[in-house]
Order: structure tokens, then C-alpha cells, then sequence
């Protein structure tokens, strides 16, 4: 056996089920390696950016990493947007990366830079190999890596001499790290706060945002009078119908700020404290009150739910029934296609155990609001502000989950970043059905325009922003990657397009044009 | 004025006209900057490959920098991919690249990632700004460092705080780089070679490529016997009729090195040692013989024409007048569409002075020896073997020389990377037009197999190599970003929508359907 069969070989046996990949020369021993190993199913994508993206959206749903197969330095570079919304969403990834056999890197060939180097803004730990013996062994320790909690992105450079040298199959126990249990010091100290009679804001994130966390929160709020919160934007969280309800802190921060205002005391259970996304001219980056105790009960690393339910036990409410959503939706809407009727079709339609990937900007706030009493689902955020994320983890997500419906929420900047995911989903016949909000422009940053004190933006300033000219025919796109898509011009015709895309198997696209 | 003001004020005065750019809010000051400063040009694209990719097609094309204006790390990760292949072009870019305020670092907010890290693979300077007072002096610098010989990729990171703050504007004069002179001693050792009775390769590149560099290569091969050659994929070559022809090195190593067998010495002017493009089992990267006696001439920083130009003098060569390529046209194809047929309605209807970007591939060979002496043109490469490459550089080729006609010559796989170019063009009515060689596959890939020794590869292996499932429609495609397109399944019909094409001004694109 070569070094990439016994490398597949062993990630299999660890448990990896998935290949994404756009591979080149440096790679094909590996994909041979794929052909041996059927427990591995290799995905083709159109540009790597998709691998990456569908890998997250691959750790999101499972919790175990996919694995990316790039070709050398370029094909990283494509994945490396995405890489970055996975980092911050703290999804395990392992990044396979061909490379030139080590003999003719001196040559320094065109294809030929400095992987490692570039890999490191991107990924929680980096190795080359440097023998096809030790690969097998690295590949493990890239998986262990990826899945250190709470998660992270693991890249292995793999010169292709690695990949087709003699070597042999890895032979010791795979085991695989699991999240570290916070110390009864912490919860100790978050008890004293909770009855100190102050008001507190328990900001939760990472695994406390599925079911048994958001319990635990929120029996430890009833009990306590503690307000429960999560940041901006989370990498999954369950909600809806039969589920505690958890408010996300706002985007801007003058109105973070303000949530947080009146709460002296911040606990925070697997997640970073608040902070905003960007910096104004004049303003603070601080959103937390200025005189505020903040107490980690659980860092990201650590078992944030296990803490909160440690915590519920401490404080006796272990046994609260806590309140949860009812089912709420909104009624079938009509009229003209706005943000609003758009958002309360999706909220009146959205099936039972449903999966929302939301990259649709300024245009997803009122799907997401008005969707709080819909059946349950999982809501996927864009983690890191890269735009180009929404369809490739719809896609990965569709993969992970082949028995639910797949619900991409995007704005039609970002879906112009990364639309090679659509032929995957038509190749792979996923689940997923991609509304495209087609404003015509980036929204955000004529909002974020005004704040910045630009009252009367110019001409030159105005085109940076705008998709106007030309249009962007969506149904054109869609179609032209394989993906049956229509156009929605009102209300009537989205919910109507939205309600068929979720009864006929396979990918669709709506483009509601707003 | 601001750091904005300032910085963009200085890059003006120094030459600079054009920004590639998708900007994003950290970014905002520097865009309002550009509206005050009409010299320079901003122009949208919808990701930032095609920035990247148009800017060193720009820079191809006048031998001056573009600027890129990038959302921070993943702005610059998107654009990354074109970025290697314009340092494997020695392309002069200055990439902007915007980044939070300093005081908001600390926070670690979602968009942040180490910028100057990812930035170092693809350049060879990168700065970070730490003040806007200084923001001027470093955008000159950053400039002066993309044109320090042969030309280079240079990253300055702005923090937004730099860009707001207060500064003035740059005041030192502004002294751009020039080519260093080879020495008397270089042309002298060439002088000894090429008289010493052995067989001589004359490999130039760089702008030795342009007339005058390859006019005195050939009158120094006229005179001694030497042969003149190119590396196989350089940045820009002028050709055609009226022009020495000069032959490219071969793509695979067992060719190449064939070619160059015999050859036991070799004078390289402009340009490297030539290498294989991959290793491969049991396979040497070395083409040049096993003995031979390599000379260089010029180095790619210094002025290898002037070099050729001083060799030429002092053998006595300056006043021979060049055997050129007559006028010599492939009659018009007909029957089915093929690369041989659709290579050849190229060479036959490619008019006076068009730029060609040449992204076929494995589609691209016939037309390139077809037009050997088409009227004359200019021809640029894949520099770096990173696919995306030409939809981006014939747009940014298209800017740099309004009144040229160019044709882009695409392989299917490689345009799905960076597609959005076209919006672009259509935006900026750009006089390009765009020729799909759709074989629904990466066949560079299945040749390489066989080279690899799969002799029978299997489904999966084939499956990562294949693109006909689903089939992708480029007129579709191409006209959802507004650009007039049409499907050739003929050749007749090819020729017919290629004249067609090349008599309307504004961008088209045909696919051409194999």
C-alpha cells in the first residue's frame, strides 16, 4: 500500500465519511486512494471555496469534520474564505493539500509557494509530511486536531512523493478528544452571581445552543431571573416550536450596547464575550456595560452544557419545566415581494426539522423573527462575515442530513461569491432550496455608509455598491448549473414557487426580486 | 484630508488609474477617497479573483500597477489564487487591503484574521500601516516595490483608523524603478558561448518577449547558429506576422527535454532555468541535458533586451535584418467543431493587433500554433497553473487597451472558477470576447492519469475529473451576467458567431461545444 491509500484507510476507520474536493496532478494518488476506500465518498466541486463551505456545513450538523481535498497552494487560497466562516465557527475540518514531491520543490516550479505558510491564518494546526510512512499517523493527528474542541480547522500538506511512496496501514487505537469538563470552582462562582440579587445576562454559545444547553439555560433563568442571549451570529442553533427561546444580541453596536445595558453581570457558557463587528470612527467597540463583571462559566473548549446543567443542579432547577416557544407562525402573506412578505412566507412554510443556512444580509431578519414559533429547526449564521457562504454549507448540510429539507436563505452579493455550489447540488440531487434576495446591492454598505458619516455619498462610492448594472438574471444562473429554478415578482408567486421547491425532491432556487 | 485622501492623492500623482475592487465597510474611507481623486478609476467586481486577475492583466498589457482595494483577509484570500499567477507573471499589483481599527484588534471581532501572514505567499512586500500619517509614504513605497524589476505583488494593510485619521499629503518627489543593467562581464561570457562552436539555446522571457528583445535574439541566432526559445506558459509575448517566431518549450518534461537535448549549452536572457511543470514517479524534473553549461544572461530583474541588444552589437549582429514570419492564415474550417477546427477559425479570423488570453488548456495548443502567422498580436499565458485565470485577465487586458480587440480562449473548468469576470465586462462594456472550449471534463487531468500509471482508473476517480453531470450551459450562464452569448455545435456555426462577434463591439462570449 501507498501513503495516501493507507491515509484514507485510516481516516476512514476513524470515522470520515466525506471528501470534498476539486483535485489536480499533485492530488491524483490520493483520489485513487478514494477509489480503494469506499467508506470515503468524494464530492466534486466546481471551486474550492465550495469544498470548504460544505465542509462546515458538514461539522455543523455532525459534529465530525469532512475532509477537503485541494490542489497545492491555489486550490487552498480558493477554500481559504470559507476556512475562515469555519474558524470561526469552530467546525472541525481536515484540509488535505497536494503538494509537489519534495524532489522538485527546489525547482520551485510555477505551481509551486509556501502552503504552510498560508494555511496558518486559517487553521488551528498545520504539518507537512515529510514521509509517505509518517502520513497515515499525521492524517490521524489532523483529525484529532480538527476535533479538539470545540473545533478547529486542521491542514496536512501532502507532497505527492508522500502520497505515492511505499508506507503502511496505521496500526494503533484511534482516540478521539472529547470537550473538557469545566471545574466546580466556575460553577461555583456563577452560582454566587446568579444570587446576588444583581441582574444577570447568561450569553450562551457553540453546543449550548442545541436543545439540552438552551433547557439547562433556561431553567437556571426561571429559577434566577437571568436573561439568556447568544452572540450575533452562531455557527447552529435549535429553535422553534417546543424549544426555549434565546434572543441574539443585536448586529449594530450602539443597539448591543444597549441590550446589554443594565446587566452588571455577564456569565458566558461556550462562547467569547461580546464584542462588535466592526469599528466606527468615534464609537466603542465595547457592548458590554463599562462597569460589568463578566464570569466564564465555560470556555469554548470546554463542556458548556454539561456546566449549565452542573449549574441547574446547583441552583435546584434541575426539575423547572422551562417555558418554551408555541407554535407561532405568521399567516400565508400577499401583496407586493418585500424583506418582510418574503420573510413570513419562509416563517409559514418552513417544515418540521427543517436546516436554514442564512447568508441573506439585511434581508434574513424578518424570515429568522418571524420564524421563532415555526416547527423546530436548525439556524446556520454566516460565522465569520465572509461572504460566499450560504450555498456551499447548505450544500455540506444537505449531506450531512439527506432526511431533512435544506432552506438557504441568501443575498444575491454573497450568493454571486460562491454559485458553483449550485452544480454540486444538482450533481449530488440535494434536498436544498436557495431563496435568493435579489436587492441588487450591498445593502449593508449603504447602511453602513450613513453611520460612517457619509450623508451624501457620491457617484463613484454608490457603484461600488451596487449590481444594478447589468442585472443578475438568478433563474439564468441556477438553470445554467443544472438547478430548476423561477423567479418570484410578488408575494403570491414566492409563496407559491417557496411551497412547490419544499414538496418536489432535489435543489431549486427562487429569486425573489425585491 | 484623511489617510484615505492622502494615499489615493499620492498614487495618482505617481501614475496610478485603476482599482479592481469589492470593498466592504473597513474599506468605505478609501472608496470615498477614490470619488475625490477622478485619475483613478474604480472598477466592481464581484469577487475578488477577478480583481486580482484583471489587475495583473492591466499590468500585463503597460507594464504599471493596478491597485486591488480588498475587505480584509477574505478579500485577499479570494483573490489569492490570481495573486500566485501574478507573481509567477512578475506582474507589478499593489493590493489595498482593508483591516479593523487598531484600537478594535485587540477584540478579535469575527472578520479579523492575520492579514500580513496570508499576504506573504503571493508577495514579495507587504506592509501594515500603523498610522495614517504615514499612509501616503507607504502606498508610494507599496507602489515603488510592485515595480521594482521584473515587477512584483505588493500588499499594504490598511486598518480603517489609518485611513480616517488625519495626514497630508505625500510631498517627496516620486522616483519610479527602473531595470538594472547587466554587466559588461555576463555579455562577454555569452559572446565566448555562442562562438565556441557548440550547439546554443537562446531561452528568453520577460520582456524580452516584446520586438525589440526578440529581434535582437534573432539576429544574434542568425549570425551563430543559435536557436532561440521560450518558457511554455510566459506572462505576455508579442507574435504573429512581421515578428520573429520564437518556440515554446513543451509543457510535459519528457518533451521538453527532448527538445533541448543536443543542446549542451543554454543562455537564458529575461528568465529561469527551465523545469518541469510536475514531478511524477521514477520520472527526473530536469529538462535541460545532463551536461550542460547554463549561462545567464540577463536575470529576470535586469533589462535582458538591452542585454540581447549589447550581445548582438558586440557580435557584430546589430544590422542583420531578422527572418520573420510571413503572413501565413489556416483557410476557413468547416464539419464538426473541434479544438483542431475551432483553433483554426481562430487563427483565421483573429484580427491586427488583438490580445489573446489563453486559458484552454488541453483546447488552446491549435489554436496557438494556427495563428503562428496570424497579423500580429500579443499572447499571454497561465503563469502560475492556476486555473481562473483568463475571463479575469482579458477583462483587466480590455482596460488597459480600449481600442484592441481581445479574444479569451477558456477552458470549461477553469472559467467556473472565476465566471463572475463576465458581469464585469458587461459592466464596464468591455471589447472582449470569450471562447468556452466545453468538453465537460478536466482532461489535462485524465492525460496526466495515464501518465501517473492508471491505466484503468476507476468511476470515482473519473467522477472528480468529469463536468457533464449536470451539463453546464455557458449562453446561460454568461447572458445571467449579461453578456450576449451563443452555443456553437458546428464549426461552421463557431466561425459564424467568432466573426460575428469580433465586428460588435462589447463583450460576447460563444461556447464552443466539443
Amino acid at each position: 500500500m501507498n501513503g495516501a491509500e493507507c491515509l484514507m484507510r485510516a481516516l476512514a476507520d476513524a470515522g470520515m465519511t466525506l471528501c470534498f474536493t476539486n483535485p489536480g496532478t499533485t492530488e491524483i494518488h490520493l483520489v485513487a486512494a478514494l477509489e480503494q476506500e469506499p467508506r470515503i465518498r468524494a464530492v466534486l466541486a466546481l471551486f474550492e471555496g465550495v469544498c470548504s463551505g460544505a465542509a462546515d456545513g458538514f461539522a455543523r450538523m455532525t459534529g465530525r469534520p469532512a475532509a477537503t481535498l485541494l490542489h497545492l497552494g491555489p486550490g487552498l487560497s480558493n477554500a481559504m474564505a470559507n476556512l475562515h466562516n469555519a474558524r470561526r465557527a469552530q467546525s472541525p475540518i481536515v484540509n488535505l493539500v497536494g503538494d509537489h514531491p519534495w524532489p522538485h520543490r527546489k525547482n520551485d516550479p510555477p505551481l509551486a509557494s509556501d502552503i504552510a505558510t498560508m494555511a496558518k491564518p486559517v487553521s488551528g494546526w498545520v504539518r507537512e509530511t515529510t514521509d509517505a510512512r509518517r502520513l497515515p499517523s499525521q492524517g490521524i493527528a489532523a483529525l484529532q486536531a480538527a476535533m479538539s474542541p470545540p473545533g478547529q480547522v486542521a491542514t496536512l500538506v501532502i507532497p505527492a512523493d508522500c502520497a505515492w511512496g511505499a508506507s503502511s496501514p496505521y496500526g494503533e487505537n484511534i482516540v478521539l478528544p472529547e470537550a473538557a469538563k469545566v471545574s466546580e470552582h466556575a460553577v461555583e462562582k456563577a452560582l454566587q452571581l446568579l444570587l446576588n440579587g444583581k441582574p444577570t445576562a447568561l450569553i450562551i454559545g457553540g453546543k449550548a445552543l442545541l436543545e439540552p444547553g438552551l433547557k439547562a439555560a433556561a431553567r437556571i433563568a426561571e429559577k434566577t431571573g437571568a436573561v439568556v442571549m447568544s452572540q450575533t451570529f452562531d455557527a447552529r442553533f435549535e429553535r422553534g416550536a417546543g424549544l426555549p427561546a434565546v434572543k441574539r444580541l443585536p448586529y449594530f453596536p450602539e443597539r448591543a450596547r444597549k441590550r446589554l445595558s443594565g446587566y452588571p453581570q455577564v456569565i458566558l457558557a461556550g462562547t467569547r464575550s461580546p464584542t462588535a463587528f466592526f469599528g466606527y470612527p468615534d464609537q466603542s467597540t465595547r457592548v458590554l456595560p463599562d462597569e460589568c463583571d463578566v464570569h466564564k462559566l465555560a470556555e469554548p473548549f470546554q463542556d458548556a452544557t454539561a456546566a449549565l446543567e452542573a449549574l441547574a443542579r446547583s441552583i435546584g432547577a434541575s426539575r423547572i419545566e422551562p417555558a418554551v416557544q408555541p407554535v407561532q407562525r405568521p399567516d400565508l402573506p400577499s401583496g407586493p415581494l418585500t424583506i418582510e412578505s418574503a420573510g413570513a412566507a419562509v416563517a409559514a412554510l418552513l417544515p418540521e426539522n427543517a436546516i436554514v443556512s442564512d447568508e441573506a444580509g439585511t434581508s434574513g431578519g424578518h424570515a429568522y423573527l418571524f420564524s421563532a414559533g415555526a416547527p423546530r429547526h436548525d439556524w446556520l449564521c454566516l460565522t465569520g462575515g465572509s461572504i460566499g457562504q450560504g450555498v456551499p454549507l447548505a450544500t455540506g448540510a444537505a449531506l450531512a442530513c439527506p432526511d431533512r429539507k435544506v432552506t438557504c436563505l441568501q443575498g444575491d452579493g454573497g450568493a454571486m461569491y460562491t454559485l458553483q455550489a449550485l452544480w454540486t447540488q444538482a450533481r449530488e440531487e440535494l434536498d436544498v432550496t436557495t431563496v435568493i434576495f435579489s436587492n441588487r446591492k450591498y445593502q449593508i454598505l449603504q447602511a453602513e455608509l450613513s453611520r460612517l458619516g457619509f450623508k451624501a455619498p457620491g457617484k463613484t462610492t454608490l457603484s461600488t455598491m451596487d449590481l444594478s448594472r447589468p442585472d443578475l438574471d438568478w433563474v439564468k444562473l441556477a438553470q445554467g448549473m443544472g438547478v430548476s429554478a423561477a423567479r418570484a415578482e410578488d408575494t403570491d408567486s414566492f409563496v407559491k414557487l417557496f411551497a412547490r421547491a419544499l414538496q418536489s425532491p432535489g435543489p431549486h432556487l427562487i429569486e425573489a426580486r425585491l
